[in-house]
């Protein structure tokens, strides 16, 4: 489901128009972001946690030029869903 | 930070009220466990994809009655962050 039909899905349980469902979804990926990027977590209770994790330096092989090549570390978003979440979805 | 603190920042960012900011936050996080449930993925651009996975069971050693337990398979919601979002907050 792409963010489109998301937002379509988001718009019929919360009664507000697309827009504004649109805004706000731009905004909290905004907000997750810049939190994260500040070296805050978000916990969203009975949702999950968002922490920035960093992704080590990593050797890989290019199978054309038959080189190793360093992929640098990089720092992404991890996401880790809660207990009660796993039950909900069961 | 958790999900008061985080509404505040949504609610800046938005400028939309306190109280409108948590009952989206609430039904974003019901419509990404419903989609989930439906093993649908939703995937936003420039965030990252929800999906289900399933853990497999595992068996574990209680310490104090030395006996082992099987921790049966479990579905839980996992998140994959996309490159934007990486450079985004690097």
């Amino acid at each position: 489901m792409n963010k489109k039909e998301f937002v379509e899905v988001l718009s019929k349980k919360t009664k507000l128009s697309k827009r504004n469902c649109e805004l706000f979804l731009n905004e909290f990926k905004n907000c997750v972001l810049e939190v994260c990027g500040k070296g805050q977590s978000v916990a969203i209770r009975d949702f999950g946690k968002f922490t920035l994790t960093e992704r080590k330096p990593r050797k890989f092989l290019n199978p054309q030029t038959k080189r190793f090549y360093i992929r640098p570390a990089k720092k992404v978003v991890a996401f880790k869903g809660y207990k009660n979440f796993a039950e909900f979805v069961r």
